[in-house]
C-alpha cells in the first residue's frame, strides 16, 4: 500500500540535545530509508570538514544565484555567512521515496512549513529542564555572558516548540533514535499521506456498486 | 517526561477488516497501557454474550435517562435500538493514564471528535481494493441485495476515510497490532499531548534567565 513519496522531517532542538548523533544513528541504522539534507554555506570551511560532507562550501556569489533562481528551500544569514538547503537534492530523494532529514533552527523550519506543509516537525529535548539547565550552564567555569547567550538562545527556541509536530526526548541516543525511527513510521500511516491509496480503494468500491 | 493522561482513540474500518481481532491483540499484549470502552445498549443480548463484556444491556429507559444526564459520550440509533458510549468508564481510564479504545462506527467517531478535540482516530482497512472486495463479495454465495447493501455501505465509510488520522492496513493481525502500538506511542509525543512538559521547560528557562 501508500503512496511512495518520502517524508520531509525537519529536527530542532536546544543545543546540547545531540541532534548530530540522533542523526547519525538514524542513517546508520536505515540507509535505506533516511537522506540527510546537506546545507550550502558561504562560510569557510573548519579543519576536518569536507565539502559535499558537512556543507557545500561555496561563494557568496553562487549562493545570491541560488536564492534569485529559487533554488533553495529556506535560508538565512547568520553575522557574515549564508546557510541555506538546496532544492534539488531534496526533491530528488523525496521521490525516490526515501525520507529527507533537515537538521535546522526554528526559523528556517517554520520557512521549510510553509513551503511543504506535510513537513514533519520535531523537536528534540533533554528529559528534563534540570538536565537541560545543566547542558546549558556547562561546568560554571564559562564567562557569564557566554551562559547569558545560551539561556537567551535557549528561551527563544523554547518558545518555538509549540509549532513542531512532535517532541522527542534524547536520555539515550540509541532509543531516542528509535522513538524517532517509530514516529516516522507512523507518520507514513497518516491517511494524508496516503491520499492515492484512499483514492484507489473509493473508485473501486464505485465502480463495484455500479456493476 | 510527559503528560500522564491517556489518548482517546477510535478505531474504524470496513466491515472484515478484522478490527475486533486487533483490539484483541492489542490488549493482550499490552494490558497496562490500554482499556476498551465497552458500550451500552438497549438490544437483547445474543447467546454467548455477557452483560458488561460485549455491552452494558440496559433497558431503553435507562438509556434514555443517561442521553439526558449527558452521560453518554456519543449515541446513535440503528433500526429499534440504541447504542452509545458510557463517559464515566472512559474518563476514568484516561486519568488512570491509559489509551482508551473507542471500537465505533464513522458517524460515531466524528461526534467523539468534535466532543474531545485531542481523539486519535484510527481507520482499518485490507491491504487491497481487491483484498477488500473478496472479502465484501464473499464467494458469490450470498443474495445480490446482501453484497448490494455491504458495497453501499463500504462506499459511505470510504468517503469517510479522509477524516481519520491514521490507516493501518490489516495484512496480519500480529504485525497490524504491533503498528497500531507504534503509532499510538509516536502520538505520544506529540507536542499538543506534552504541554505541561513544554510549559515546565519555558518556566525554568525564563527563571534561570532572570537569575
Amino acid at each position: 500500500m501508500g503512496d511512495s513519496r518520502g517524508i520531509l522531517i525537519v529536527v530542532s532542538g536546544f543545543s546540547g540535545a545531540g541532534k548530530g548523533t540522533l542523526m547519525k544513528a538514524l542513517l546508520k541504522n536505515y540507509p535505506e530509508q533516511y537522506a540527510l539534507s546537506i546545507s550550502a554555506t558561504t562560510r569557510q570551511p573548519r579543519e576536518g570538514e569536507v565539502d559535499g560532507r558537512e556543507y557545500f562550501f561555496i561563494t557568496k556569489e553562487e549562493f545570491e544565484k541560488m536564492i534569485a533562481e529559487g533554488e533553495l528551500i529556506e535560508y538565512a544569514r547568520y553575522v557574515e555567512n549564508y546557510y541555506g538547503t538546496p532544492r534539488a537534492y531534496v526533491e530528488q530523494k523525496l521521490e525516490e521515496g526515501k525520507d529527507v532529514i533537515l537538521e535546522i533552527e526554528i526559523q528556517g523550519a517554520m520557512k521549510v512549513k510553509t513551503a511543504f506543509p506535510e513537513t514533519l516537525l520535531m523537536f528534540v529535548t533533554p528529559p528534563t529542564a534540570g538536565e537541560l539547565k545543566r547542558r546549558l550552564m556547562g561546568r560554571g567555569t564559562e564567562p557569564e555572558d557566554v551562559i547569558d547567550s545560551r539561556l537567551r538562545r535557549a528561551a527563544e527556541e523554547a518558545d518555538g516548540m509549540d509549532q513542531y509536530d512532535y517532541l522527542v526526548v534524547n536520555d539515550n541516543v540509541e532509543n531516542c533514535a528509535e522513538e524517532m525511527h517509530g514516529i516516522i513510521q507512523g507518520e507514513h500511516r497518516r491517511c494524508f499521506r496516503n491520499m492515492e491509496f484512499m483514492e484507489r480503494i473509493k473508485q473501486d468500491l464505485q465502480r463495484l456498486k455500479g456493476e
